[in-house]
């Protein structure tokens, strides 16, 4: 079940211990599924629960730990030898007497791993404080640094066949917002539009299928178009009502996103304008990323196009862009580079990022967003969909 | 947009408070997105970036933070006055410069309350271990204290308009389950029939319509179904060959989730067996919870039933049931009482739980769950669907 070759992960786990070493790190425990997946394959709905990759400097593969019920998922997934995938009992789970994080510390002290420097993803959702503090507790003699973007930054710039991936995953955003234009009409109900944009995501192409996107869509409609991170009810869309579609295909868990607005009836003028103001923006960023820029020096220019009239003041107020691919539940952003003021990262090709420069008023926006690769001379977009607002 | 009076929201704060009381505990910060939902009605996919409630013992209301651009979002879906609700600007996210508990902390400051005992959600997703070293940074006087359960334990006990929303999640379960028994069949795409599934889910009734599950299905096919928490890929169905489904309708976020198995074929005796020892375990445990009964004793019970001839000896190896309801991805379970060995919690009206003792062989496995509500003098099951192996 593996998507790469083997060879490809053992490259991931060599650039990683180049990264430990640099920071000194002898020991690396990697939460965050998608660092986990990155490197030996894992894949499994079993992130509610803890779960992690021990890296050793020296060693030539991670150890996986997880429940012992997710073992045999473990085998499945992964490219690991049977005897580096470790299952603890069901009483650590939801526990308020045993912690997963005893089982690991039982391994890195049987190891003889409990004395050396451990790296631990601190700002990670499924690191949780209870998993320092258990760590802490259980290896007084350890010390800890944060290695959040250890693996992270590693993922930054995609192999050939990663981007191949996102391309498929934008095969499957193009017909997933296709079929949510395509449903969104007065008298439907926003329940209904979002199922068909889920089926689009989930049987993707003929070809192949897709799948779970990190994220569920996002659906701001009406008087939630002011808001950013509402989803559907069962209310039916109506007449002059703008809804901004977020949405992303997913293929072996790597995405494209894509954001999209439509209209039901005669838009406003004021809507069209800043329509206008978006896609050129957005065009703008097209035109000018390539290799050898720095982020916050595409944001810089992108906020000159967009503000050339003086007006737009709530342009600068959110990132521009962000690096994504690799994601589980609840993003499929990276939390390494952002497009932003201060991000002095350099752009080199195959790095991949979803450009969402939006502009939201009082009481609506417009959204339209790409997700773009850096090329070797410039950028590509992963998914072709026209740039405009939708009407109906 | 509020699903419950504004009352019942108060209750909820009372009752949290009265918590807290007991525990010592003065500042509750409340960053569980469905603690947050239960106590403000907070509704929307921004819980990937860090969010959180403050509940002061003494004051009515408590405190939303979260990023600047969820504030329009907060002020749509929650009861709280505006004055209330805080957004942090934009470069607080993911950024390695600010953190989002910088600005927790500057207001518990202004608010007079670094000095004061704060409970925390120590093993609680969002919570990461980041955000507790800041918080200790920035406030050097304040006393710390593990918080995980405070809320959670509120939600034990639902409302009779909880149960409502529960049920009515159960209408859309018994849909979703019948999509995919329909779908699954030699030759047919794993991803057309998780398509068909989760269509089902968010279209939910033609009265009322479905919010997105805390899970996406899980499907286990073949090798799979040795696993435990695999989801779909595009391979076909092919005969012989089992299927796990684990799924859950939502509405109003209150899940009723629901697990069933599909064979193609003549199933093997082996398989047949299986299935009738884990339906006559559940209906053993629907016959015995009542109110009064303690958790592990509902497990001791189902035990007994299950290993009457000496063999599943595999019967062991989880928990029988968990408590559930409101959630939010990447789990719908509350992460409080167990039906398992050492629970101790006494069984009363209105607890809902999630019964899923399935039994995994080494090969394949058979899984069957129900959703239960204990009643006055018994339970009931919040979904009505068969409950056997289902030939294809």
């Amino acid at each position: 079940m593996l998507v790469f070759d083997i060879g490809e992960y053992k490259e991931r786990v060599t650039k990683t211990k180049g990264r430990m070493n640099r920071e000194g790190i002898e020991v690396l425990l990697i939460t965050n599924p998608a660092n986990m997946n990155y490197l030996t394959g894992y894949d499994g709905w079993s992130f509610y629960v803890h779960q992690l990759l021990i890296l050793k400097d020296d060693e030539e593969e991670p150890i996986w730990i997880g429940r012992g019920m997710d073992v045999n998922g473990a085998k499945l997934t992964t490219w690991l030898k049977e005897e580096n995938i470790k299952g603890y009992s069901d009483d650590h789970v939801q526990s308020t007497i045993k912690h997963p994080m005893n089982f690991v510390t039982a391994i890195l002290k049987e190891k003889g791993w409990a004395n050396k420097t451990i790296g631990v993803e601190m700002d990670q959702y499924y690191f949780t404080a209870r998993c320092l503090t258990e760590l802490e507790k259980d290896l007084p003699n350890a010390v800890f640094k944060d290695a959040t973007r250890v693996v992270s930054m590693v993922r930054l710039i995609k192999s050939e066949k990663e981007i191949d991936y996102m391309k498929q995953a934008g095969r499957i955003v193009e017909r997933a917002m296709q079929a949510g234009i395509d449903s969104i009409d007065a008298g439907v109900r926003q329940c209904d539009a979002a199922a068909n944009i889920c089926h689009a995501q989930i049987s993707g192409t003929p070809e192949y299928g897709g799948d779970y996107p990190s994220i569920f869509p996002i659906m701001l409609t009406g008087k939630g178009a002011s808001a950013a991170h509402l989803t559907w009810s069962d209310e039916k869309f109506q007449n002059n009502e703008v809804t901004i579609l977020e949405l992303a295909g997913c293929y072996h868990r790597y995405h494209c996103p894509m954001c999209r607005t439509v209209y039901i009836g005669n838009p406003p003028d004021k809507l069209k304008q800043i329509a206008e103001t978006v896609v050129e923006g957005v065009e703008k960023v097209l035109d000018v990323v390539k290799p050898g820029l720095i982020c916050e020096e595409v944001e810089m220019q992108w906020r000159k196009a967009v503000t050339k009239g003086g007006s737009y003041k709530k342009a600068s107020y959110h990132r521009l862009a962000y690096a994504m691919g690799l994601g589980y539940p609840p993003d499929w952003g990276e939390h390494t580079v952002n497009m932003r003021p201060g991000d002095k990262t350099i752009l080199e090709p195959n790095m991949t990022f979803h450009a969402i420069p939006s502009i939201w008023e009082e009481d609506y926006g417009f959204g339209l967003s790409e997700a773009i690769r850096v090329t070797a001379d410039g950028c590509e977009t992963l998914a072709k969909f026209p740039r405009r607002l939708f009407v109906k």
